[in-house]
This record gives structure tokens, C-alpha cells and sequence, in this order.
């Protein structure tokens, strides 16, 4: 492919091991939200057992004029937990992106890294045969488009290609990210609750200047970390945490808490999963709550906050060390809830206006995880 | 202009006062819906003032293979009521709709002559330097986009362009009439309640096969029949009866009922303007219920049903004649409640299945005003 330097010299194909352990890395990344990776991360098993390959290349591999497009779903991940796809959404979307654009898309990539939009475009990229860039726009989930290092950087959103199970297609016009957001989403209700959405398509050497790099590596290493660990009788949640230090984007983390969901309230209000988890020690008197908005956002510790978005917060079964999205917690389950540092590019003060505590109505400003806690840098 | 047969030897130019009677007669139409025309008639008259010319064409002189392009407002009437366009929305939608179709509009009309979208073709004419056709697609007023004989008749709504008073622009692309417009509804409500609207755009030959013929003419009619009896000093309502028994598309009429409004309730709801008006008899102990859902869909007279949607039922000023529509509706107004029977084309079986009493929940079956009150036929 004449968009990208020396491919042949370049990337590595991904095997369904592998995809396993993205998922359960994006799982992680997701912050408790994305949508559960596992209906993708079947869909993709399907199609490696057909004999096809993902091929994933380097950021820096793309040639300047490459046209590239961040791909993913636009929904609450409630409704995709229990409304299944067609399948032909997401390739319908990149075709009529092309037809718009007037120009082949090159390579694809998940516009989030977090939940099952980190898989969702190697499933485009299976159908499409295109290759996958490893990098994503949030670096980890966030529950509204506009929350994207595109967006911070000044890229445009539109044009924006919605496509639903049905095929329907609808297509954002505007120069205004913050409207194209607004639209996608009344669309996306509209369409059922979830859709499936192209957008903040750009040049190689735009995305090369803006996309958070390696993030798709870094999915993937969280993900055979916690695999590794659990096959060899380490501890899952040790090798997690080294995998998160040894990555291009994260840095520290820990377990903010130990103990056992007592509560949990969750509504779906104007296309978002809404609601707050409360956890109580396993036999001890403290208590840990979660508030999320599709994605894990604040977590207080007996009212004092301890972990504040863009700092990831994830919830996982305490023994095994997987992920439970916000759309599958449950009252009784026993969990470790994880912190972790956010992408140095999302704690920049341009970067924390568009997706820190103001913009979720949080009290502010952005501590950081590490400030919180008193963990050492 | 080829598209259209000899278009000099058809067709005639609309003056400023043809416009007033034509935005009367497109209010009583309206069956109190479709928006009040005043705001644009007032755009037209500055550009009429300007130098423009308004062109009204037949529509059996387009040619076969003219393309055309219905068009207007979607949204709840008490928005725009408030909420003024920036007076480029309609152009720009009709250029984008001429990009995605890859040809140029050849001449516009009104998708519904009641209400101000009686007139809006009007102004998008006078912009882009185009002909009105004399002929729309609804006979009056409804309150969703598929309630149009071109989707009774089988044609396709998409491709839909949506535009609002920022710019921004949205495409809706399906196959299917409904879901159409439950995604242009969401849209328009995202645009903030009220959006032009381009859609069913298709050929000559087609409209011609579909369109309800001479409905501009009916309604400059039914305009001027009111003006010109107040002034010569005759009783407007028995000149709009009149008017409607001599025009193409409708036939009876008559007053319902005579009082004064004792009560409104009305509210925004999905981008709807829902409520009633009841109206107490003037000396008298009768009182009318007027339910409506941005347009009037049934008036009960003590209870008892005197019409029934899509016939049409219009609240006028008793003295005036002058329409009131739904979002105007105050307490205290003394008013003639007029019934006039739908076109013919909106009472067959298949018609009344997309826009009859059942497709608003309201109990049916249909029967037909004059019926309901003992008129002669």
C-alpha cells in the first residue's frame, strides 16, 4: 500500500490469542465503560478462523498523505450489551466516508482504545482489509466524541458517518465539534440507542502529529499481563501494574480499594449510562464510591476523592483481575478497584477543559491520581 | 429553462399582495399548524421590494425528466415562532441535495401548503432564481414528514438535508419513509427545534403521478376571498366557503362552532407542540374541544366528534377571519371554529393508514365532516 512506508518492513500481524488479550486490555482501558469487547472480540474470532489477518502497523509508518479514519460505536454501552449489529455498519460507514472524501481510506484505528471500541476496528479492518495503526484519540473511554486529543489539537469532526443495523446512514456537516457531537448523539438514540460512527478522519501526517501513540501495544501488553500472570500463579494484579509502567502512555497505578459492591444504580438517561456504584470493605468499616457516566469518573473514599477523571478507574473481580464494565456490575461482586494515570496529553490544561471534572460538572480542579494518593512519581 | 415545457407560455408572476393572500390562505390551511407565515412573508416582501419575481408554474408544464425538490420547516411551530433563521438555511440545503444528486433543482414547492411552509418555497425560489410549482404534498398541514402523499404513493423521502441557522448540515440517508422521520425529527430537535428541511426531491414525471395539483392556487384563493369580502364589506366566511368549494383540491366547509376560548393547554414535547383549546358557545352552553399535535387533529362537541383529521379544522378570528394557529391560541379570543374537507387524495384507504385518526391514536374510524354533520355533499 503506496499510503504507508515499506509495510512489508514494517508491523506485525495479530493472532486471536492476541485479540484476546487486546480485549481484555481495552476492557481495562475502558474505565468501566466502551461497551464489553466480548461480542467483537467473537465477531473477530469468526473471521481469523476464516483465514483472515490483522495487520497492525506503526503510527510513524504511515506516509504523510495517507488518509486514515478513527473508527468506533457511538451509543450506551447498556443498549450494545443487549442490541447485536448487523455487521455491515462499520464498512458501510468507510465506504460512504470514501464516496464523501473522494479519496480510499489507507488504514484504520479505534477513535477510542478503551471497551470494545478498541476492537471494533480490527474488525473493520478484517472486512475492509486494511491494516490498523496502533494508536487511538482518548487513550483510554470517554463518554462523549468530542472528548478526544483530535478535538484538543484543533482536527474537525465532519464529516461525521452514522450506520445503523439497519442500514441507514446519516452524515454530520459542520465545523463545529461540539454540534457534531450533539447531533451524533441525538442521532444515535435515534437509530436505537448505539450506532456505529466514522469520524475526525484525517491525513497521516495530521494524526501523525496528534493521535496518542502505541496504544493499541499497550492494550495488548495489559491485557497478556494479566493472562501471564494468572497461567503462571503470579499475581494478576502485580503484572498489571508493571505492564502499565512499561507502556508508551501509562504510567502509575494501584489499588485504590479492596471489597464488595453493596450498590449499585444505573439509569439511561438521554443516550449515556448514568448511575454510581458503592463498595464496601471486606471486613472492614470504609467505603468506596464510583460515579460514571458511561465511564468510571470519580471515585470518593468515605467522601474524599481519591481518583478523578482523566485518571482511569476500573473496576475488576479481585481474584481474577478482569474488568467488569459499568453495564455489568452487580451487587455482591467481590472487586479490586484499579487507578491509574491518565496520558500525559489529556493532563495538559487545553486537554483537561474539554475532558477533566469541569467537563463532567465534577468539582474540581484535576488532582492527580498520584497527588491523591501519595504514590511516588 | 428545458426542464419545464415552454415555460414562457405558462405559468404567472406573484406580486407582494398575492403573497398576503397566498400567506392567509396558507394559515387557514394550516389547520393551525405549520407555522405562522408572518416572519416569512415579511423575508419575502423585502426581497419582492428588492426587484425579485416570484415565478408560479403548473406542475403538468414540468417536463418529465425536470428534477424538483419539495421543501420546509420541520420543528415545533412554537420554536420558530421565536427562533429566527439566518435566511441561508433553505439554499444551502438545495445546493448540497444538487451535489449528492449529482444534478440541478430545476423548481421548488411546498412539501405542505398550510402554514408557513406554504410560503417558505416561496423565498428559496426568489433566492435561488427558481419556479414554483403549483401543487404540494400534503393539501394542508401535518405534523410528521412522511404524512405526504409522495410516501402514500411509494416514493422515497431520502436523501434528506437538513440545515440550521449555524450552517451545519445533516444528511439522512434510508430507504425507509419512517424511519426518515424519526431521525430527521431528532435531528431537528438537536438543531434546536426547528431546521429546513429538503426531502422526496424526484422528477417531473413522478410528481405529476403524485402531487396534489393547483394547492398554491387554492390557497392565494381562499386568501383573497377573505380580503377582498371585508373589504367590500361581506361576511369573510361565507366567501372562504366559497373559495374552498371552487378550488381544486377541496370542497366543503363550514362553522363548527362560535365562542370565545376559555382554556389552552399546549406544551413541547419531542419536538411536537401538544394540547387543546376548549371553547365556550357565546351565550350559550355548548362548549368545543379542539385536541391538536402542532396541527388541530379533532374537535368534540359536547363530547360528541364533528371532524376528524385529515379534514381539516381551522380556528379563525369571528370578526377577521383571520386564522389563529395552535401557538397563538390564547384565553379570552373570540373565534369562529371552521371544518373543511380534506382532498380527496388523503381519504383513500391507504392514505388514511399514514394520516387518518389511527396514525394519531385518536379512536376511528375515520368519517368524513360532512357526515359527521348532516352537509349536503
Amino acid at each position: 500500500m503506496s499510503a504507508i512506508n515499506a509495510p512489508a518492513a514494517q508491523g506485525r500481524h495479530l493472532g486471536i490469542e492476541d485479540v484476546a488479550d487486546l480485549a481484555r486490555g481495552c476492557a481495562f482501558l475502558g474505565s468501566g465503560g466502551g461497551g464489553d469487547p466480548q461480542t467483537t472480540f467473537m465477531e473477530i474470532e469468526a473471521l481469523l478462523a476464516d483465514g483472515g489477518s490483522i495487520h497492525l502497523i506503526e503510527l510513524d509508518s504511515l506516509s504523510d498523505d495517507a488518509f486514515v479514519a478513527p473508527c468506533g460505536w457511538i451509543g450506551a454501552p447498556t443498549v450494545s450489551a443487549e442490541k447485536l449489529p448487523s455487521g455491515r455498519e462499520a464498512l458501510q460507514g468507510l465506504r460512504r466516508l470514501e464516496q464523501i472524501c473522494g479519496r480510499s481510506v489507507d488504514a484504520v484505528f479505534p477513535v477510542e482504545i478503551g471497551g470494545s471500541n478498541g476492537l471494533a476496528p480490527l474488525l473493520l479492518a478484517l472486512r475492509a482489509g486494511l491494516p490498523v495503526v496502533d494508536c487511538d484519540g482518548m487513550g483510554r473511554a470517554f463518554p462523549e466524541s468530542q472528548m478526544v486529543i483530535f478535538n484538543i489539537r484543533g482536527q474537525k469532526a465532519a464529516p461525521a458517518i452514522l450506520t445503523d443495523v439497519k442500514g441507514d446512514c446519516v452524515i454530520v456537516e459542520t465545523n463545529d465539534n461540539l454540534a457534531e457531537e450533539r447531533l451524533a448523539r441525538a442521532v444515535s438514540v435515534a437509530m436505537g440507542g448505539t450506532c456505529h460512527l466514522m469520524e475526525y478522519s484525517a491525513t497521516g501526517r495530521q494524526m501523525k502529529a496528534s493521535a496518542l501513540r502505541g496504544t493499541v501495544s499497550d492494550a495488548l501488553a495489559i491485557g497478556r499481563s494479566i493472562r501471564s500472570a494468572r497461567q503462571e500463579g503470579r499475581d494478576p494484579f502485580a503484572a498489571l501494574f508493571e505492564a502499565l509502567r512499561a507502556s508508551y502512555q501509562f504510567s502509575l497505578a494501584g489499588v485504590l480499594f479492596d471489597g464488595k459492591i453493596v450498590d449499585v444504580q444505573r439509569e439511561t438517561r438521554n443516550g449515556f449510562s448514568v448511575g454510581r456504584a458503592v463498595i464496601d470493605e471486606l471486613g472492614g468499616g470504609r467505603r468506596l464510591e464510583v460515579e460514571f457516566k458511561n465511564e468510571n469518573l470519580v471515585a470518593r473514599l468515605d467522601g474524599e476523592v481519591r481518583a478523578l477523571v482523566p485518571d482511569l478507574i476500573t473496576i475488576l473481580d479481585r481474584e481474577t483481575a478482569e474488568t467488569i464494565v459499568t453495564e455489568r456490575l452487580k451487587y455482591g461482586q467481590r472487586v479490586k478497584v484499579v487507578g491509574a494515570s491518565a496520558p500525559r496529553a489529556l493532563c495538559s490544561a487545553s486537554a483537561l477543559a474539554v475532558l477533566g471534572p469541569d467537563a463532567f460538572g465534577l468539582p474540581g480542579p484535576y488532582r492527580s491520581i498520584a497527588e491523591l494518593n501519595g504514590w511516588e512519581e
